[in-house]
């Protein structure tokens, strides 16, 4: 038996990503979508405990923004209203907005093998010195700090002996005859000028240039050829891409006919912004939130659901007085912060990541991420949600787009002004990966060996209920017991094999509790309660099932 | 003030869909998509009050089905699990589906105007006698019913002679000239012959022949041209169009690169099929239900909400026996009709229409529709929910596009084979539609003219709570009853504005009840309730006001 003060939370990157893919299609929580047809790139389905968590993640967020909305500054519960706009809105709202002229992705294609990569993800190692040397190494990865790293494990395993017999080709020389770190000079440079670019041998140089795929002209491309990390062919130059998908409304295919999936969900806030002014009660400073699937067409969808094609959003964007906007970026950045520990997130696998001002984009005064550590990027974050500051970009675009009106006469100051906007944007389909990595914890004591350890209000399913045999009256009870239960909790009951595989299977699924129905159940009307994060076990009275979950799924919010 | 008793559901037909249309903007229900940039034909979005309420049925549907599965005939609850499966899924699910081959409606063109109609949406009424006669009339309408009724209508009407006119151009005799019914017999037949025709003046033919769009060939056509119902020019034949939205994955467009939106949620289920059985604990029989957008490139959207292109569907697939199929068909027929009502549809207000043989789909063995009164359909019916007996039909079809294995087999009876499946799929959107049209009460009695009769439980407000002044300590009292309420309903908070006004506005939005905080609340601490179907108030102290709304909201589950 393991207790729970023993376990700690396992570091993201003990982690192992294929073991949480595995485990989330083995119990149902993440399928690959059409898998029965060899899949689809970057698109997935959710399970039956998938579809579970993910709409407990939905309604929290819901709940949060629209339901009970948060205590103002001003000690009153602000004014937050929700919103369910199509995916397909009329195309000039992709034109106002941006994403038509601007969503675009630069990629780079690989010639010989025709993959395509985006090209701020590719990195290209240039010797510093001389600049004679026309040899390139390309990695690709999502950040700087990740090429970095590859390019340093890179160069310390046998792959480098690879490129170096690759490179040997391209540059016309011995590759065993090399004493610079296994790459002898090219036959155009000097010695010393070589010594100069690869630096002594068995050290790492650190008189290498690395230069993002974005930047790489024509002829940098030319000396960057082949002699590659053993993945690449020779790339073209970066080309723009754009990222919506595109479909045809109607039978003629023209292009008045085009429009566009949505690519996020906060365009059919703005869109509706003076229709919930006009027919609701709500003043500035307020809010309009919403759920729903958007879509990219990514180049390189990866990391199991965190970059997919297809995906949930949860925004709000907050109208406020220009001059209390950042009063307001403020506010949603600690709150957003909170709402997300409130999940079970631990506060040390979450940080604020405050975008600096080149990486801002067009639109946007200031933003920050709220980061995570995924095992796949750890020891560094990735994005989880962005609070950016949009100021009155979009209200501007839309109202110069579509002629409508769009300023706010704010009564109180007797004033008309275009409100600002803070705008929280998260991902469900990320909040759910998160939830996801964050329960997944390895247990060698266990039979499942692993244990999902969701918060209780999190997870997918509250309590298994199951008689210990399949007789003896104990199926009747548990039945009964199930039966109540389930008005109020997502709970299974199970019937069938040892407890021991039935315990095994909660662990996996997440369930915080199981109730078994005994032998001493039908002399004393007591139930066994089996803890998933101690495994621990206690006796309580039937009777007292639901309030024990009462106050046990409730706990922490 | 208005007694209950005294208001009955109005008939369908006395329930203007203008008026719903108006309520349902003005009071945020549903707005035009991309209304600032002139709309989309087809699309719409669900303002804060309609967003509640579609959560709400959607909530129901997924409790009636995922949470708490019916009891089954055994009298144990059956077995359903929720999945929530990706729009967009590998093309090869569309072929085995037959939605690719299959999914087709016949649209004429008329090649003047250049609008496009549904085939078998355009009527066409020839003279039965002589064939030579060569005339005919095309009126647009959903169904036949439908079209007599606008041809009987237009035959009475100024209209016609305009279409006289139209006529004696192409047939080239004096339109003031004629004496059946408007119309003088065209040159190249006799009188006699046109009599019979036309029939004597003044009186209804009864000697037109209607014919389906679908059925017309080139030569019917030839005689249809011109001499219409003010509405039409030169039709096409017709031909087929594919109803599912088209797009491209990646950036590359080709055949191999095309993708569809889906079409129904079904196909989703059934490419899980597998995966859910080997992932969970269910055995044959079992339901797998799901909850989301598809997407139809529908040539004619109309009906408000009823028929757009993008819409929301709730799909259960039930496996079961082949021998137990027709027993479940039954099973679920019924269910599904109880559960409609549950919602507070009035029972008169729905029927049931069996397919005949003829209308079957090519993969159904049986199908029934729950038809609801429409006001755009009254006296008749239209579709809400199909239950549709499948067969064997999509298991088969997967299981040789994909040649993955998806036979089953039961252990308890020892034996190999492919379930039949039994589906009650109903339209989320339509759901809310008819909720509205339901809700919709004319009551010349009120401020607002008409109050919105929700069933308590899928009311997308439960209640409002005012001050009845905005001082003297009552907004403090309402924010308190406010913060408490909230926790367990949606609630709305409203210190401005006469009490009546609020009341109407809660009217309209369909609370159930108000509570108002006023001078006698500071000295007894009790409050009002304002009950929306009677008008009529009640005081009851303010700690029993929460118990007040769980005895109510829920009452009637």
């Amino acid at each position: 038996m393991t207790d729970a003060q023993t376990i700690t939370q396992p570091h993201a990157a003990s982690k192992s990503m294929d073991d949480i893919v595995a485990l989330s299609k083995r119990r149902g929580f993440i399928y690959p979508a059409s898998e029965i047809y060899g899949g689809i790139n970057g698109f997935w389905d959710f399970g039956p405990l998938g579809a579970l968590l993910k709409n407990n993640v939905r309604d929290a967020w819901w709940r949060a923004m629209v339901l009970c909305p948060p205590i103002g500054p001003d000690g009153h519960p602000l004014q937050i209203v929700g919103l369910d706009s199509a995916i397909i809105q009329n195309p000039r709202t992709w034109e106002a907005s941006g994403h038509v002229g601007g969503f675009n992705d630069p990629m780079m294609d690989d010639k010989e093998t025709k993959a395509r990569y985006r090209a701020d993800h590719i990195w290209v190692y240039f010797p510093k010195q001389p600049a004679s040397v026309r040899f390139g190494i390309a990695v690709e990865a999502g950040s700087f700090e990740e090429a970095e790293q590859r390019f340093d494990k890179l160069y310390q395993t046998a792959k480098w002996q690879k490129i170096v017999r690759k490179a040997a080709k391209v540059f016309n020389f011995n590759p065993d005859d090399h004493y610079w770190l296994g790459m002898k000079r090219p036959g155009n440079i000097t010695e010393e000028e070589a010594r100069n670019a690869f630096g002594p041998a068995g050290e790492y140089p650190g008189t290498w240039e690395a230069r993002c795929g974005t930047e790489l002209s024509k002829e940098d491309l030319a000396i960057t050829r082949s002699p590659d990390a053993d993945e690449f062919g020779t790339l073209t130059e970066p080309r723009m891409f754009n990222l919506m998908f595109e479909t045809y409304i109607g039978a003629i295919r023209d292009e008045d006919a085009k429009a566009y999936l949505r690519p996020e969900t906060a365009q059919g806030i703005f869109l509706n912004y003076k229709n919930v002014l006009d027919t609701t009660r709500v003043k500035v400073p307020f809010g309009i939130a919403q759920v729903g699937k958007a879509f990219r067409n990514e180049v390189t969808p990866r990391n199991f659901i965190f970059r997919s094609r297809e995906f949930e959003q949860m925004e709000m964007e907050w109208f406020c007085p220009p001059d209390q906007s950042q009063k307001w970026y403020e506010f949603w950045k600690d709150q957003r912060m909170k709402w997300w520990r409130s999940l079970g997130v631990a506060p040390g696998n979450l940080r604020f990541r405050e975008h600096d001002q080149e990486e801002l984009a067009h639109y946007s005064n200031a933003c920050v991420d709220v980061e995570y550590q995924y095992p796949f990027t750890a020891p560094g974050f990735g994005e989880l949600e962005g609070i950016a500051h949009r100021g009155d970009f979009d209200l501007t675009q839309h109202m110069q787009h579509s002629g409508a009106k769009l300023e706010y006469f704010d009564q109180q100051r007797n004033q008309r002004y275009l409100p600002h906007v803070i705008e929280p944007a998260s991902g469900l389909t990320r909040g759910v990966l998160v939830l996801l990595c964050e329960a997944f914890t390895p247990d060698p004591s266990r039979p499942s060996k692993v244990f999902m350890k969701f918060h209780p209000a999190m997870a997918p399913v509250k309590a298994g209920i199951f008689p210990l045999v399949n007789k003896d009256g104990m199926p009747e009870i548990g039945e009964k017991l199930y039966l109540e239960l389930r008005k109020k909790y997502a709970v299974e009951y199970d019937a069938k094999q040892s407890i021991g595989k039935r315990y095994a299977r909660m662990d996996e699924a997440g369930a915080p509790y199981c109730f078994t129905i005994d032998g001493d159940t039908l002399k004393d009307n007591t139930v066994t309660v089996r803890h998933r994060d101690t495994c621990q076990q206690q006796r309580i009275n039937i009777d007292r099932v639901t309030a024990f979950l009462t106050e046990n799924i409730d706990r922490g919010d």
